[in-house]
Order: structure tokens, then sequence, then C-alpha cells
């Protein structure tokens, strides 16, 4: 395989503006608060500024699905004309989708979102367990095969979803063990990263919410990166984020979205709340000397 | 409230038609049988011909996001004419799209794909509740407000899905009891119709696989709708359904998909086809006199 991972373009991208990524989320209120009209077009302008303020500024942005689909098909070409050109102005992009279903249909989601030909070809899809990561293949191989990631909601940022995701599982091949959901998602990813990447991190992320301190997950042995979605709006602080992957520190993705969006639309402003962020993150998330 | 509910147009398509959805799902391979390109004007011309199959045969679709979404925003754009010319010929649409996030995120969902204003309004639309059914408030109150249903994937056809959704509450309202996964859904979803429409159902339903007969679910205590998906194809057969819905015949909406797409693209053929269906499930499904 030629391809280069996306673990290693990470890696590049954190190396030269930090492991932070811009949540580009057009919102209702966001499209408002920067003069948007709530119409397709107030999407393409507003999605015009997010692109040029980050080229050059950040290495990684995060687009919500939801905001697009709001405006029905015309959104939904926003969002494929943003991820082309964010990737092909250099930037790495994450389609925050939260898809997810049985075999067939997630094959037909992953032909949509990972890969070369793929429509929505984005550098990595966040993913839903709820139908269990044995009905991911498709969107395992095609993230293994085209060098994109998946990233699989493990544990999110609110509080509501504490309880399916603390649950004890009493079936399956980690219920011996009675991990909880999340513990035994982790324990499926690296099982799968372990098995196409050996002593490398691999294509199957996970999506840890740094709002929620306990209980602690083993995050250091899932070979693989974690988005930290949350950051600002949601309550975690950057300390928390640190705190959380303490000891993971270089495989971390910390996302912020609406604390950095209000500092638009001045493109001059937005460049200076998303380096200062980016540089704090720089310094909390070093690796172990 | 004036709006007429989701259940009481399902309860009037039923009477006419029977309670069966066909599912129109245009995958890469039924638009190979059907000889149709795998090209947005394929997919257009599917969802032509699956529209007039549909019209005055039946009283339910069900359109699977996924296989739009691989044909990007030009497949969106006919996933969005599809669910307006389908309503507009009286059909009763479900979009089955399992979304689902946080609040904020659900909100924007939500607004895309229910209510009079949304440019996807459906009938009905299908939810993952992984990140917690307490953090669906803004699909539920829109449901509720405009007549249409929120499907709660509870419990899923496939089998991979059975450790998450087997797992033990460990943490929140019900972990007292012990419930599972699935079983604590279809009790938060009971007590929300409780608290909106007392006495009747209510807007939110459940997603039923009737695959798995075990373990047994409480299926009469929740004032709901269930959707039971993979019929056919994914292994259950009528009598699955009528026995998994034994304590609650009346309202249960299955749906087949590839194995009435296999009679396209001749009308006759389909009409055929979901007529014989339709009329299988409507002698199976009888509630109790």
């Amino acid at each position: 395989m030629t391809t280069v991972t996306f673990a290693a373009r990470f890696e590049k991208a954190r190396a030269r503006f930090g492991p932070l990524a811009w949540g580009i989320d057009p919102s209702l209120e966001m499209l408002g608060r920067w003069g948007m009209t709530d119409t397709p077009d107030g999407l393409d302008r507003f999605a015009d500024i997010a692109l040029e303020a980050a080229s050059g500024t950040i290495g990684i942005v995060k687009l919500q699905s939801a905001f697009f689909e709001r405006h029905g098909w015309r959104g939904f070409r926003t969002l494929q004309r943003l991820v082309a050109d964010a990737r092909g102005s250099g930037l790495l992009v994450i389609v925050d989708a939260k898809r997810g279903d049985v075999g067939t249909t997630n094959d037909a989601y992953a032909q949509a979102f990972l890969g070369p030909d793929a429509p929505l070809g984005a550098d990595a899809l966040t993913v839903h367990p709820y139908l269990g990561l044995e009905a991911m293949d498709a969107f395992v191989d095609r993230a293994f095969r085209s060098g994109s990631c998946l990233l699989v909601v493990t544990r999110s940022s609110n509080p509501e979803g504490r309880p399916i995701q603390s649950a004890r599982l009493s079936s399956g091949p980690w219920a011996d063990a009675s991990l909880s959901v999340e513990a035994a998602l982790l324990a499926g990813i690296g099982a799968l990263n372990a098995r196409l990447t050996p002593g490398a991190i691999g294509p199957v992320g996970a999506v840890i919410g740094p709002t929620h301190i306990a209980p602690s997950l083993d995050l250091r042995a899932p070979s693989c990166l974690y988005l930290a979605p949350g950051v600002g709006a949601q309550g975690a602080t950057p300390r928390d984020v640190a705190e959380v992957f303490a000891d993971c520190p270089d495989r971390v993705i910390p996302s912020a979205s609406r604390s950095l969006l209000q500092a638009g639309p001045d493109r001059h402003r937005l460049r200076d709340a998303i380096c200062a962020l980016a540089a704090e993150f720089a310094g909390l998330l070093v690796p172990p000397a």
C-alpha cells in the first residue's frame, strides 16, 4: 500500500499548525451572528469566508453535516463543495455526519464519504456504533484502502449519552470481561487496527468527549487517533483535554466550533482566535520526552 | 393541536392498503438489476418508476438515505424530490437516515427532516440513540408539533447490533431495574408518549428488527408505533413479524425492500409483488377481537 495514511497526514499537519481542528458549524445562530441570511446563499458565503480564514491558518477542519442538511440538497451541495475546496487548499477534512447502519447500507455511506471516487470524499468521517462495530467492515475497508480515517463515536461529550455508553456488555466477544460499551468499542477498535496496521496507528479512530474525566478509559492501548469534540462551548477546557488524553497526547485531535466562530466573520479576528487556541493545544498536548 | 397525527394517518393507510411499507432502496445492485446507470440520472429514473408503482398500490414508503447520498448532492436532490412527490401523491414517507447527535445538532437535523418548513419534511424519520434519548428533545418537539413521527432505532435487524443493544444499564433513570439498553429505550419512549399524548399513540416510535425473537421485549406497554425492517432479504418472514409483535399487531409497520424491488422495473410485476406481501401482512397482523 503506497497511500499516505491519515495518521501520517495528521502528524504533518500537527507539526506545522498544532493538533486543533476547527469546527465549521454554520448553525442558524452563527449565520445570524455573521450577518448571513438563513438560506443556501448565506450558507455559501459563510463557507467561503470560513475556508479563506482556515487556509494556511490551521491544519484540520471539521464540518458538521447537520448544519448543511438543514438547507436541503443545496446545503448538501455546499458541503460537498466545501469538502473538495478545503482538501484542495491542503486542509484535512473531517466530516462529522455520525452515519451508521447495517452492513450493505454502510457500504453505500462509505461510498459517499470515503475514498477518491466518493462525491464527499473526506479525510475522516464520524460514524455511530449503535448497530455494531462488526457491521462496519465496508467503512473500515474503504478507510484502510484510501488512507482515510473512520472515527467511531465511543464516548460523546454530552451528559445524555452516559447511560448507553456506560452500560455493561452481556453478550459478544467482550462480555466476559464485563466491559462497558465504550470500553468494549475501544478494545474492538484496537483489535481492528492491530490486524490492519500492526505496530502503527490504524485507520479506525474514536470520538471521545473530553467533558467526562471519569470513569477513565484505557486510551493508550488501541493504536488509534482520537477526536475530542466539545472544547469551549460544550464545557471542556484545553486542560481537560490534556488530562483526559495524558497517556496519548500526540494522538488527539481536539476540535472547537462555536467558541472560535464567535470571532467571525472578520478573517483577521478568526485567524487570531484559531492561532491562539491552536498554540495553547500545541503547548499542552506534548508527548513525553 | 389540530394537526392530524402520524398514528392517525398510518391507521387510515393501514385500513386501505395494509400495514406494509415498501423500502425504496436504489442500491448499486438494484440500479443494475433495473437496467439503470449508476449515476444521478439513473437514480432519478429509478425514483420515478418506483413512485409510479407505489402510488395507489401501497400506503407507506421507506427511503434509505444512504443510497441517495452515494450520488452526492445530486442524489440528495433526488431524495428531496422523491419525499415531496411521494407525499404529494398521498403516500406516507419514512426517511431512514438514522441521524443523531447532541442537542443543538439534533435541532438542525430536525429542521432538515421534520415539519412543514423542512426541505426534506417527511412523515417519519429514523434516528439512532447512541448519544441518548434525552438529547432528542428537538426531534421529539418537532415531531409532536408537526404530526410526524420519530422512529428510534432500538433493536436492529442485524446480529452485530446485539452486544450494545443488550448491554445492561449501570447509570441513568433505568439503571435501578438493570434494564438492557433496548428495554430502557422502550421505557423512555413510553414515558415520552405518556407525557405528550396521554392515552393515545404518541409521536415517538421504535425500530425493532423482527429477526430476533429473543429476548422478548415489552412491546405492549409503550403507546407507540413500531417499524419492523428486514423482512425478506434480511431473513425475517411475515410470520416472524406476527410472532414478535403478537401483543400489538395493529401498531407495527413491517418494511420490505430488496425482496420487492427484485420484481422491478416492470410496474405490473412490482405492484403484484407489493400487493401480495401487503395482503399477507394484513391477514397476519390482526388485532385481537
